[in-house]
């Protein structure tokens, strides 16, 4: 049974995990962190959880917190939590997943880079613990998670579009030029912490792209394009939040490399992907949407490209919030631990 | 392990049990009927439970269906196909839990009056098991369900208006006259055929009563609460279309007896309800949204008594696919087989 | 031309007059007042309106606001800055119309006692202009309103209750004790300052009851029915939210009098309402929706007696930023300038 | 004042034009033409418009649609109504202005191969009009139209595709291979219809693509662009549906010709629409969603050129009934009749 600790247990991100470790056959909760609603049950903070988890939240310095034995420990908090706490948890012998971009690059450099784009301190906290981290991308590093004493979790940008790009880029179907990533992001993706831009009244019919002079998730994206294709990617990217609550749409699209055609491309990801659990590949002709993946793990890729023009095109659904951020993290535990990849990520989701 | 045959598959009701089911640990799915998509995996016509659930669907009188063993047979179809085929799955030794109005008058008067408000043959199919069948609400018939050969599960907005008012009723603190039903539900309540009223341009930010001039759930109603008072008791009943997709959200009105408080009232419904697993009570301050209840099987009512008006008032919240319709008809089933109550139905929803 | 200044110009109660003005062939604009975005057009603050209406903002005390000549200020502002600011206003030969409770009760006791039920200082701060001052729905208060020099503009809430209820009880067609009013809104009524329950993740797929112990609308709705019955009413209400935006559903109850049925209310209402260019009374078997009202000035009144069970019901349509805010207060200045009532309001809504 | 003849009455594209005429000081209906409806008034069938718009619905071949003296017929028909019917118009005195594919290709070998897209007879009905009718993007074709008996009004893709491209193109400032239009609509872009995947529960929170291997609306965007170019340009087009009613978002990309920067593209951009009334400009920094223009004939293009990957983006919102449908064609009735491009279409939308 593992033993799980969970920072930020009140974001969307960590009420996500909650949910899917109920389901989990071996694994339990041990201690619930948070800044807000210290002393309080979960449940009080989220009546929905009522008698599913009460446990109490205890602050991050607590003697709970600190001294509950664990072996893993999740981050669901903002960039900057977890490379400050993370070296006491990895003393206290317990593993961590941190969800933000702490640990999505393991160079001071890299991450410095991506500090900068955020407005923070480009000076990681944890710079050794940085070194060993591995970027939580559970289908293309596997066997370094395995192994990893820190993963940093993926963005839901960068799932959605490395998991649709991935194949293409390592097979050299595309050129390493030109990539588009146009993201569309139902409204959690934002959190739960109420804006303008997030009132009812004021999405509820209402689609609009943001961050159109640069959005961290490029990076991550291009980072692991790089990585697959053994040279420099750069990709644009624009993300778009629209009126629906779960779900990323993004469409990628690149130019056809000479000889590649819609045939040889559903190929490739239908070889790379296959004996995946959590990731389908489909056919332009198949009508998918993105219900069709919304509360569970999965990720569904449409080819579709358009050999009139040349185009690569390539259509990724998935769920931001679980293979987006709590499912992906748990799949990360799961291999981690050596337990089945897809303990507690079984569930279909719930329809309509 | 239970055995279970589903006729009407395809329709929400049907997937509903089909997703509860995947989870539950001592039951399994053994036959998947319906008369649209046969031959084709169910995960064709709903492309969701791909993975989940593939298994061919079969048309009602192929050899699959009537032939296979099962141990109990439901029935996700509309009034009508319950009771012509039940009689075959009695006498192939199913048990039967229909999720119409077929079975929830045990009486041929009473079928034959309500037939009448739907515009349906008054004279019932199946009479002799008509008579042997019981009510399904669990909460209020556990001990006959339990033997039950025939369940007729409750109708949705009825689940919601009798647990919220049963308590009031059976223990008189509330006038058996001038009671008020003021219930609204979500889209789904209406299945899965496209019509204008709910046509997604047409409905997104349109809330409508309809029904006003009678609706068949008011009949079964008043049988319940008239069961309970051991009197006659007539309800108004106002059914309304909000723009939500899952939950009923009922409010009930009615005139405090003599003597009956908000907080004798509450009492009476925390001991009646002492020991559910399903329903909870909570008082007027206690913030609660039909998204509390949400993907789960959990009713939860709201005591909001008004003295200054010597008004009863409960809020009873349910999610109308769960609660209302599969949850229901799961949770019968495993009463009738002796199963943990909860199995299958302990899962919180996914939230938001 | 009617000359208008606009108190709260940023919110959507202001924003909603200006887009009823920009259609006004006798009024127009001539100072935008607010305490956030001063010093720059209101279209910055909402780009929707670049080209429409592009006027700096001024601050309240601005020699601009206060010199600036006008006919009439309407305060769209919350309850208490009206009270403070109107004298000023009637002494520079202003005309007001406020939309908050500060001027809906022309008495210092039932002020106070308000005042009390809101949690703020009973003590009106114009007293003497509270005394002058005239409720504001136009159809129950139109001669008075033609001369008043201060309009308390009613409530969202209250304009469909009143308007579903007033002839019922004018014409004594319902006892007088056991009214209900369930009265579900759209999230706008709650204003543009985000806030956890108007979350779009939170809202979304969501109903609630809120403020069960007490709630402000209540008082205005038992003053006016009190008035046109000649006695103390109470009424019980029950707000609720819905995951709409615009759009007030109040279903009312009530105990048919001895000898009242669904055809003599029908005839007493249309009768009550003839000449109304802004309330169409309608049959229960005449389908309507909030949809039908939307973006206009519009009340439609569904007339639904359950003769059966003897129960009054009345379905009241509204609009709550229009009929039940600036349409309305729009209205309440065209009779106080003596202009057809409709000017500026007889746009049909868009569709869908 | 003009005389309008308006075919397709009752659906969205109809009731669309209904609406903008209300307002409209120059132009009255003076016939409603449908065929279903028939003898009804068009308020029976939308409610919404009582006494906005009761006029009584006709037949095609009825002696009122046939012989009431009009100046201009507006078919908002489908595909092959208009071409009918459109030789009889003419004759009989009334310019057309066409809502569908008829009249959008000014030669029968571009229509025919644009009916074999859309699987219709590829032989036009109507060849003589065929080639004297003019494309109604107004603000590339005003003089054109200003002339022309027959409107081929442009389809709701086009319109934001063509606006947002149209500079680039013709300034090359892009290179003409290459071109992505990624363009998300609302629902009430696919009409009145119901059907499965705009059924509400199966649309609210469902984001999907469609029709990958081809749409009709592709040819149109690639003639209007190669006209400008002078030399054929093929685009790649990915309509998805989002869960909004209203609205047009268009991502539109390309690769930045040598020197082209954001800079340069801006000013063009500006220059080319400067004195449009409909068509604003905007930089990247300037947050826009497609609420901004929702019920407005605006289009907002947002310049968001990715220098550091050397592609050019903008972003193209409008509202798909209004300038991608019916004010769009209204604009052009203005146009063809020397009325103020504007009259009927100054009304700010309603917000929120």
């Amino acid at each position: 049974m593992v033993r799980v600790k969970l920072v930020g247990a009140g974001g969307y991100g960590g009420i996500g995990l909650v949910e899917l470790l109920h389901r989990h056959a071996e694994a339990k909760l041990v201690a619930l962190v948070d800044v807000q609603g210290v002393g309080q049950p979960l449940s009080e903070m989220w009546p929905y959880l009522q008698g599913y988890c009460d446990m109490t939240i205890v602050a991050p310095d607590s003697k709970e917190a600190t001294t509950t034995p664990a072996d893993v420990t999740f981050f669901a908090t903002p960039d900057g939590a977890g490379q400050a706490a993370a070296p006491a948890e990895i003393a206290a012998g317990r593993r961590v997943i941190d969800y933000s971009g702490d640990f999505r690059f393991n160079s001071t450099d890299l991450y410095a880079e991506y500090a900068r784009r955020i407005n923070r301190d480009p000076v990681h906290q944890a710079p050794e613990l940085l070194k060993q981290s591995v970027y939580g991308l559970t289908e293309l590093h596997r066997s370094e998670i395995k192994q990893a004493r820190v993963v940093g979790n993926p963005g839901c940008f960068a799932v959605s579009c490395i998991c649709g790009l991935a194949p293409a880029v390592a097979h050299r179907l595309i050129d390493l030029t030109g990539i588009v990533c146009d993201c569309k992001t139902g409204v959690s993706g934002a959190g739960k912490k109420p804006a303008p831009g997030f009132h009812y009244p004021e999405r509820y019919d209402n689609a609009s792209a943001y961050r159109l002079t640069g959005h961290q998730h490029v990076m991550e994206i291009e980072r692991a394009l790089s990585d697959l294709a053994g040279r420099t990617v750069s990709v644009t990217f624009t993300p778009q939040v629209i009126p629906m609550v779960r779900g990323i749409l993004s469409t990628l699209y690149g130019r056809l490399a000479q000889g590649a055609t819609q045939e040889r491309v559903i190929e490739a990801y239908r070889e790379t992907y296959r004996g995946e659990a959590f990731i389908k590949v489909k056919a332009a002709t198949e009508p998918v949407g993105t219900s069709d993946v919304r509360g569970s793990n999965r990720a569904i890729i449409t080819i579709a490209c358009d050999e009139r023009t040349g185009t690569f095109r390539a259509i990724s659904h998935i769920d931001n919030l679980v293979k987006g951020q709590a499912g992906s993290a748990l799949q990360n535990m799961n291999v981690m631990f050596g337990l089945p990849e897809t303990l507690g990520l079984e569930q279909p989701p719930a329809h309509p």
